[in-house]
């Protein structure tokens, strides 16, 4: 079938036209839901940093690689150093209870002070890294830095890590190694600014040619 | 603060001794909430075909570019060859109508078998390109392939596109660009087989040191 009447077409002219913020907005609603993490870095003068982002996503499972792409000369500029000057960083699921305190982190800070300060979370410490994690925050992935690659169409960098430490704040993982990070309160993104609770439908097994989607039992 | 005893901690050793589907499950799980969205490619000899994944994501604004990781030898091989082939796919955002369908589509089919056939889901075309986008999804995207970087840790494939089409099934744009993804039904997915709805919180005000987090009226 074609395209319908009652559906609304934006060519790639009319987004070119859209005034920035505008453009900015509509086009990050484009990828779908997004994560919600809390970055955790210390500089290399032992001030620590936080920073909001959407950009987190799974790379691969074994090793387990987990990537971020951050964009130049944004405030999370100060992140991307301190991960450049010290090679860790913490990722910290955000959750409905610190909605507030994430979103404020990404406001430009003197880098003279502690965003965890400046919003009200609090840090806290493995024995087997030095970047800090987020104490509020339900789930928390210790990461060691193993290659920055940048993304030549638009002079972004991805940012990709080891997994070298999880830390949850119950016993949230099933014995088949999923993590129900709904029950962890963990929140999904959209767009720029939008932030959602989640309602899980199910989870299904395997997909097979020819059979039935079937859920899975818990 | 140091972590406390009540909280789980798995260091890197003890996810490297996880069971292969257990460690999969779990390190998918760490990202946090992902895209869900169906990617249309058609096969130089014409045959569509029909993927889901979870790894899409926002790559920039200006010029409007959006990312997807690809890994080899998945059932999303077909996929990659028809988009090195041909130029152009589309992202389809998965709705709760249309999840089992969507699912299906991971599972393993003949590759002369269009798995829009196999699933139940309709092909819809636009007079702009000639990939098939999903007519039953409500947030359509056409996109251009710009680029493939390899992700050099684990030979996975980064494929960059640019947007050149947007469908949606409604208005769902608000005057500041925002799309209204949660009306329009999108869902998120969790870990490898976990599909959730979800509830906006809110949208935040762009944030500014020393103010209050304000909530965006619409």
């Amino acid at each position: 079938m074609s395209l319908t009447n009652s559906e609304c077409v934006y060519s790639s002219e009319s987004i070119q036209h859209m005034e920035k913020f505008e453009r900015a907005n509509f086009v990050n609603s484009l990828s779908g839901f997004k994560s919600a993490n809390l970055i955790g870095t210390k500089s290399k003068n032992g001030i620590t940093n936080l920073a909001i982002v959407s950009s987190v996503f799974h790379v691969g499972a074994n090793p387990p690689l987990i990537g971020m792409l951050m964009r130049p000369h944004t405030v999370a500029r100060d992140t991307l150093q301190n991960i450049k000057d010290t090679g860790y960083f913490t990722i910290n699921h955000v959750n409905a209870d610190i909605v507030k305190e994430a979103h404020l982190s990404s406001a430009r800070f003197d880098s003279d002070k502690s965003e965890f300060e400046a919003t009200g979370l609090t840090e806290q410490y493995s024995t087997r890294l030095e970047a800090p994690y987020v104490s509020q925050s339900h789930i928390k992935i210790g990461v060691k830095l193993k290659d920055i690659q940048l993304i030549e169409l638009n002079k972004t960098e991805l940012v990709i890590g080891e997994i070298v430490e999880v830390v949850t704040a119950n016993n949230y993982k099933a014995d088949d190694g999923y993590i129900n990070i709904e029950a962890a309160g963990s929140i999904a993104v959209s767009s720029l600014d939008g932030y959602h609770t989640t309602s899980r439908i199910a989870r299904f097994a395997y997909a097979k040619a020819g059979e039935e989607v079937r859920e899975l039992e818990e």
